[in-house]
């Protein structure tokens, strides 16, 4: 029998339950739970903002975990086959189709409408599919990568679901050696931009957000500057980016807060001709007001929308963390981990900001 | 001696005022002027909503004429020899200093702050530095294409600045075979943005705008379907551009309308990871709401803002133009050719949308 | 029982054998075919100049018919359900994996290595999976799209396997607004990408090639000028397409010969900085000597192999074809169709170059 | 008085002149000479490999220095005024026209037939052009940038010219986060191309090249892997990089060598659908035999030819360089320190590989 903690429906706090080792189908793998992470998503989740979650679910999307059983032989993206034993993770998103208009087509995987996602489309009732709980039954096609040795399961889930995000974000920012990057928000996905623009060839690293833990954090992964937004308001951190710039603005602003009033800022703190990633804004918070001449259409500015990950973005970020994993404290993003029977406590922490992450070890 | 319409102040009626032949520098060139455009830009700056304008002004930046006189040999970009008496353009925008920051980082020559415009940024006490006169003095460096054989004065006119502009709008717009094209707007910059998209491989155009008139120049120059926006409302023109599309949006939005409003209309209008080109807010006009996370980030959109134009578009513009000009009916485009004593009159009938395109013939 | 050409080893006539009406899996569709095509790759086939083909074969890979039986519903990639009647064609390349390296990371889904071809890569005694027969069967999976209403059995096939191909390398080339492009060569994907190019924004088209008939066709098809390689060596050819390319050379060169001494020429024709798309090299006919000081480093060239197509170019090709196709002489492409029991002969006119293009009208 | 070491023919040993003071126009400056370069293309120059060198000559393209003397006010590309005794740098190509098509409608900079280049293209009848003298004559609009104060003009010399050269060859290559990346040749472009590739996300670096105290110092700045070319045959290297890339090549393959026969090498070990940098073919050195199917074609790769570089090269490198130069031993790269009157030395040490990298400090 394994536990997990249910989220029973909005609002409510998570049960703890009991399943049976499930049944496998070929080529399913079950994995033992080493650790899961609680993001901010699963606070949306608990509030019910997030459209046709099927309560009751397993939350938790992103886990490491070893395998304890695997029904066939099953290889990984590079032909190797997997073992009993081995330490993976596993792309939570699947069930992206390759059959409709979003994949042969547009080819934007990630719009793809078959998607499913562990820990936050399945209910509960499917079975053990999301991360806070002792085992995680992935199913035939799921999409598995071997923990490269260099990184310990603690570092993984450190680096959390804001690594494939934030490499997709990169992505899509086209950073240029010599940039300077400007990131709206320190939580795990501005810290992992902030790590990974520097990565990608960015020689000034600006990140602006609170409270002042957080920012610290910012600091400590190589930020050049960091803008506290408590202390400034919206025209003197624009202002301040801009100075910090030689008058012009960052070559490339990443968003990462979720806030929308984030992005007529963003937009004023990027040069003319630059780039404005926008990947914070997960779930609907609001409107905005933009003018579209200065912000926009003068300003000649290159605004991208950013949705999900693929498995490129998570293989691309694992490749990453091996190699530079030990020149960022990665380990210091996690400020508590929780058991199962924690888990109100950790939905609170994340909800009230007072971790950098909380991370499940069920 | 020459004459030229000069907008002495905003909201005054013009002045008509006789010039000497100016003094030539060597590498001038002096055009007596064919056709002069009045476009939206001129409307703005009749009412004062452009800043640091030098009224007086001559206005009208997109102008054809023959050389009456050279001073010394000028080459155009083939490196052949111009002659008197050719009949030629020019690009209205020049001085771009090729040493600033703009110029030679972010390569980025149409946000080069040193540029200046014939027709707007020009005073009237500095010569005939504007296309509402009978000739124009183009200063030395001013870049100077002969009209190819295919296109007469008439056809270039008709095409005005809209062509070059929809040429960057294109460019940005990165159009492949097969693709779903909306244009928000059927005046001068829409229609020509119409008739590229066609040239550039879409195979759908549905072009948004009003009055009717200009709608049935859409139709004329081969737009699918176009789509009434006195007679639809803003949901249900969205509505009716992804029931075009077979449910997703248009592939690429072009938006030249002006109107703040258009750009959330605009965003839903386009399809998940499609792209939206902002090319018409030139003055502005106030503020729009936007909903992030469903205009942007969750529809992992691109928006694309345009300025200006640089020789590039200008030459591929008029490349285009000899090509397939035949093709489309420009002509029909202008309503009306103006006399310079009638110029008062031009700019009313443009700022009513009477006319779909006002011709000055000094 | 239907009627089908087999191809039984490389080299011999082929045979006419009959099939009985295949047992259908669910999902599966069985086709009449209406036409299928003879093209180079086929001639290939019967040379044994293909590794690994499975002989014996039925050949054919790019056909149209109409649906007559259908196991259980099966949706295109609008989500419309296909019925038994439909006028359809399919994308021959399939089995494309979705989960390998070239899949997933790189996204070059014409790298995967599951990839099978029908008419190439499947036994005779495998079943119908070849067009060169009365009837085709399509497995569960292979994707299927109606013919557009504007689009006849014959234009389709007119167009051919060099729509999609050609439809590739047209992205490849990421032709601009004014762009020169010189294609080197006048066969099917040659022709297809001379109109391509035309629908793609450029204004000036130049095909060398030969025999005189196919320079007719490229003429025909819209080329403002063509080259006869039989009358010009090398050197002549690369001079006067700088001549008509005021000195600089194309933009774009489209390689489409399948002959290896095209590459160099091709190199040498392209404009400092332009781009070189190699498409037509599609079995090994050896090798080439390049300079590359001259011809990539200081030329700042950039060169692109182009490899199969996907169902992105070959969905963009239908619309294509559906919005242009009455501007082009498609059908003039057809010299000759053939019946089952004349194939021998159909091969050796594609062979002789005695017609552009052979259809099998089963 | 000045003293500079003058090239008077191909294949002479030097001479050293004496030359007065410049004639200051307005707008030039004059630097006192800190270091100035050997590199291989001065090496070429003595052995009369290029065209058009109006011998006598003096030598030295990339150098650093204080500035004697300003001839007015002269500002930087962020508009700040230079002043005496600041330590500078400068752009040695330079008279990019701005006016011509392939500055206009090409954009391709290095492709602008009016380039001029410092210790290239300048007689040294025309005065103080070239770095191996103690003073430096910039014309006017030469194009100067003040080193950051993290940079001293050791290590600025020891990044040399193949620091921009391999800015611009990183740029072409568009690495990707978690990309391996293969390096032929280490020479000095081949060092700084290994640096930067890790600075733009690769997480693999291989490089190729000889002799043994090269890789040395390619291993010391980061190489994961080094491949001795004089202890393996071509083929062995193709197979190594295979082997260290999971069978499938480098993602990016940057050549570095000078050497045609490191064309086709360098394709076979770039990964299908990979991207393939040639920027080592400084100088005509004969031709090599390429398979287009099996090395263009079918493997579906981008190779992209890189001449020279322009300003942003050289402004991004140098920003790389404040950033990140501590990380990586520039200064090793050095492996002698010349006189003026050693320059033959100096040379011959170069062309014998004796040295990575010679500096003369006049």
């Amino acid at each position: 029998m394994y536990k997990a903690a249910v989220m029973v429906a909005p609002q409510q706090p998570l049960e703890i339950r009991d399943y049976p080792a499930p049944a496998m189908e070929p080529g399913a793998i079950l994995l033992e739970t080493i650790y899961s992470e609680v993001c901010g998503t699963d606070v949306h989740l608990h509030h019910g903002r997030l459209a046709g979650v099927p309560y009751p679910i397993i939350p938790g999307h992103v886990s490491v975990g070893h395998i304890a059983q695997i029904a066939g032989e099953v290889k990984d993206v590079e032909g190797q086959a997997l073992r009993e034993g081995d330490v993976v993770t596993f792309l939570d998103v699947h069930e992206t189709c390759g059959r409709c208009w979003f994949c042969l087509v547009a080819k934007a995987a990630t719009r793809c409408p078959s998607r499913r996602v562990y820990g936050i489309t399945y209910s509960a009732e499917e079975g053990l599919l999301g991360g806070w709980s002792e085992a995680i039954y992935l199913k035939p096609g799921v999409k598995v990568i071997r923990l490269p040795e260099e990184v310990t399961p603690e570092r993984y889930i450190a680096a959390g679901c804001g690594l494939p995000t934030a490499t997709h974000a990169l992505e899509r920012a086209e950073v240029q050696l010599g940039d300077s990057v400007a990131v709206q928000g320190c939580g795990p996905i501005g810290l992992n931009a902030a790590i990974l623009a520097q990565l990608s060839g960015a020689t000034q690293i600006i990140v602006l957000g609170a409270p002042e833990t957080r920012l610290q954090m910012a600091s400590a992964v190589g930020a050049d500057h960091v803008i506290d937004i408590e202390a400034y308001g919206p025209e003197e951190r624009v202002a301040r980016v801009q100075e910090l710039t030689g008058g012009r603005g960052a070559d490339v602003t990443i968003e990462a807060t979720g806030n929308p009033s984030a992005i007529s800022e963003g937009m004023r703190m990027t040069r003319d001709n630059g780039r404005y990633v926008v990947v914070g804004q997960y779930t609907d918070a609001g409107e905005v007001e933009i003018n579209p001449h200065w912000d926009i259409n003068r300003k000649h500015l290159e605004i991208r929308g950013c949705w999900g990950s693929d498995f490129s973005h998570f293989y691309r970020g694992l490749k990453v963390l091996a190699k530079h994993g030990e020149r960022f404290p990665y380990e210091g993003l996690i400020t508590r981990k929780f058991g199962l029977d924690e888990i109100d406590e950790a939905l609170a922490a994340v909800e009230e900001l007072r971790v950098v992450k909380a991370v499940v070890q069920p």
